[in-house]
């Protein structure tokens, strides 16, 4: 039921991209100053970068552990100074002869951990003759440029942008073909999913000259603007709900203001700590915050709505989101019976496993740098407008608000987004001049609405994956995968063998 | 014999260009505290950012000049500065149906002297219905981040980068095509030369999204690291007065050991004041900075050998080299009418016009920003190795020597060069992935032995001119324009006319 390696684990973080989504969910309702860093769900996603022997491959990955040495900052010469970024290498199948280096573009997270979960590459080392190389993304996992102090305030932050972690990966891939003997003559190319996808299609857009193309799996670059509308994540993740059971997104659709009107008396409050089983008295001041918990849970859901047994935060089944619905098949029923089928399918999410004992809805935050890492980025570059409208989707109306949402930024690290940026960038929708990115999109990820899900030209080709959660193409083989994720899979390597034989053919022409 | 519009003035300062060249050729010799800032030749060349009437055009231009706000860091959120970048606007024959926009990359001066000596642009712009639109490099001109402050420190020149100066011409065109009725639907295309040239390119390798195509004329892409070798700029020199007359680039070649040996002696050098008619008398110290003087004196007519009366930094015969030569036609005679030959060879650069009374070798240096601003991206990103072999060039042989010229910057700036930086960046001879790029070069011009020469593929296509010293297509129509750049500029304008057909094709197939 498990591949070799990391079975249902979640190679990126879905909820690390998951973060800005509640993120700015969230925000609305939160105080000011714990609206970016200290939210359950962003304690939850944080704890994907903690040790997790579970998501560890039962056969243990060789790689080595190197570090190289970076300019804080590639765009300015006025600072000297510099950090070791971590990287890992995993050289067993390279072979010199027509090989290939597939190399990892590192998004918000230690690497190790990435490094385990990007079974694909594994998998694939073999076929390609592939080096298989996974940079750390800078001011994540080891390589922090400040160490201790990279978190401290704007001015040792300054340094963390795409932009810098792009300039990374073009260094460090410069170093390795000059210093490994061998990889001077062979093709690179990017591989990445989530935010690390879209780090990888834009490495691919920037530095052409470095990787011969990018696999950029669910990697949303339009989630940006008003590139895409606001609410096409959360009907996304209605969609999937509505899908996987009659009746589902309606009952929890409703299930909003039956809990407001349970709110409304100290006896409803009570009743409803009671009958889901929460750690701590509910309050009326909790309640945003407690809906806010429930409809994070269903976006989680979403994203790793996985074919087969898997391990999020929770031990989960196979297709969750099934099991889930159905507790959630009756929407008539009455508030008190609505919601203690709400606290059945929580608990599957939450205790799977059948060991919890309470639900947790304000544990308090964790420091995981990746935490402080990615919000510190939503606040700056990474600004993605969500919304949702309850008709489309099956959430509370909340809409998007940049200013409040650039107030709370600034409150909470002295910097304000600049919303357009990342598209001024990398180009929003006008990518087509580019060449050799696959976008690879399932249906059932909320993230697929950001993503390039239509070819834009035969070199920019979209793969998409009727039956695929967010980048299950990138994880291991595993035997129940369904035949649409194979077929990705196979034609994501066919396009790389075309480019290695490309870079090949004209290394030959100019010989 | 002159066009409409600044006859006889260089478009760009070949001399800015130059300057690099002739830095690091002095650089070897001169005291490292004045080394970088101080050369009497970077004097010279400053004053190219003077106010010079001669260069401006016979018809006033009519244009608009403007301001657009900037960040002062585009890749970093703690600083939330901004300054004012000057920008000027012509839209006398733009059409919104099916016109274009011509966006002139600024270099490193004044933006208004780049507008009235970028004759080309203003001569085919009815022809593509075009606005004009040039935009002034920061740090040059009006557009100081820090206004007076701006060359204090390398904190404050912290932000003085071509990535920089990229995204400043990115936002900016998003803020015109957002703000300006019908420039929204009308493609853009990058000109500029020389150091303008190399920005033009790489914005359309980095922005393609913002440029659908660029005219990079001049520009020495390849002149970094070992992409070129480091002679070929003095050996183009040597060759174009080699071909000016017969003897001509033996007499300079002798003409360093004559000084050397008359040097040698007190009477030597008394002769050597009177002979060339220098305003302070030689010493034994000055004789390396004399020879240098004279070196840079044979580079710039290298650059500025153009077919028609010109006037660089001094009013300049047509076809200047070949008037040189005309003094320096026996390399075999002795070394004092040797000497006396190179000094009617020096006065028709120094002195075409009769009026200087002596030759000025150590004027005090001028504090012009442009000069600043150059030095300093000479010392950080643009760092270009020169050399000289004497054998292969009528030059005294001089070495490329890196650590020396980073401890001079270092002293100089308190910053350190990173030379392979620029190709790690913009792709090196690897950028063959790029499209829609025209790369313009004279044969005559030295520039052009680091300039793209032959074509790259079906869209990035080399345009040589035989004829043609620094830029000479960028120059205004002129009488004597040899065939070769009536040739040069047509195919341009065709390059540009299929690039914009293309973007209105693209536009409507979307519609």
């Amino acid at each position: 039921m498990t591949g070799r390696r990391g079975s249902g684990a979640l190679h990126q973080p879905a909820g690390a991209m998951g973060r800005p989504a509640l993120l700015l969910l969230l925000l609305d309702l939160l105080l000011p100053e714990i609206a970016v860093a200290l939210r359950p769900a962003l304690r939850a996603l944080g704890s994907l970068h903690l040790t997790r022997p579970t998501s560890r491959p039962a056969v243990a990955l060789n790689y080595s552990v190197l570090y190289f040495q970076q300019k804080v900052d590639h765009f300015g010469f006025n600072n000297p100074k510099t950090f070791k970024q971590r990287y890992l290498i995993s050289d067993k199948h390279w072979q010199r002869d027509g090989g290939s280096i597939l190399f990892y573009t590192g998004n918000e997270g230690d690497i190790i951990w990435f490094c385990n979960n990007t079974g694909f590459m594994w998998d694939v080392a073999e076929e390609l003759k592939a080096m298989l190389v996974f940079a750390e993304h800078r001011y994540y996992g080891e390589s922090l440029p400040f160490g201790p102090d990279s978190f401290k305030d704007s001015r040792h932050l300054n340094f963390l942008t795409s932009e810098q972690a792009l300039a990374d990966f073009a260094e460090l891939i410069t170093h390795l073909k000059r210093t490994i003997p061998g990889a001077g003559d062979q093709p690179v190319i990017a591989i990445g999913g989530s935010y690390g996808g879209m780090l990888a299609a834009w490495f691919r857009m920037k530095y052409p000259h470095v990787v011969v193309g990018a696999l950029a799996a669910s990697a949303p670059i339009w989630q940006f603007e008003d590139l895409v509308p606001c609410n096409v994540f959360m009907k996304i993740v209605s969609t999937d709900f509505k899908k996987s059971g009659p009746n589902c997104s309606e009952s929890i659709r409703r299930s909003w203001d039956a809990i407001n009107r349970l709110s409304n008396t100290g006896s409803g409050l009570q009743w409803l700590t009671q009958a889901l089983h929460l750690c701590s008295p509910l309050t009326s001041d909790d309640i945003q915050h407690f809906k806010e918990w429930i409809s994070e849970t269903w976006v989680n859901l979403a994203m790793v709505d996985y074919p087969y047994e898997s391990n999020f935060l929770q031990p989960l089944p196979a297709w969750p989101i099934k099991v889930v619905c159905q507790y959630l098949k009756n929407p008539t029923v009455s508030d008190s019976l609505l919601l203690e089928n709400i606290f059945q399918a929580l608990n599957i999410y939450y205790n799977y496993s059948g060991q919890a004992k309470c639900l947790n809805i304000s544990e308090t935050a964790t420091s995981r740098l990746g935490i402080l890492g990615w919000s510190y980025q939503a606040c700056t570059e990474m600004v993605m407008p969500f919304c949702a409208n309850g008709v489309d989707d099956m959430f509370e109306p909340f809409l998007w608000n940049l200013k409040q949402f650039s107030d709370e930024c600034f409150n909470q690290w002295g910097v304000r987004p600049r919303p357009s940026w990342i598209t001024t960038l990398y180009g929003g929708k006008n990518i087509s001049s580019h060449s050799n990115i696959i976008f690879s999109n399932g249906d059932l990820d909320p993230w697929s609405g950001g993503g390039v899900t239509k070819d834009i030209s035969h070199t920019l080709v979209a793969i998409t994956i009727p039956e695929g959660a967010h980048h299950l193409d990138l994880r291991a083989n595993n035997a129940y995968d369904p035949a649409s994720v194979l077929l990705a899979r196979s034609l994501e390597v066919r396009h790389m063998k075309q480019w290695i034989r490309g870079f090949h053919d004209n290394a030959r022409r100019q010989h």
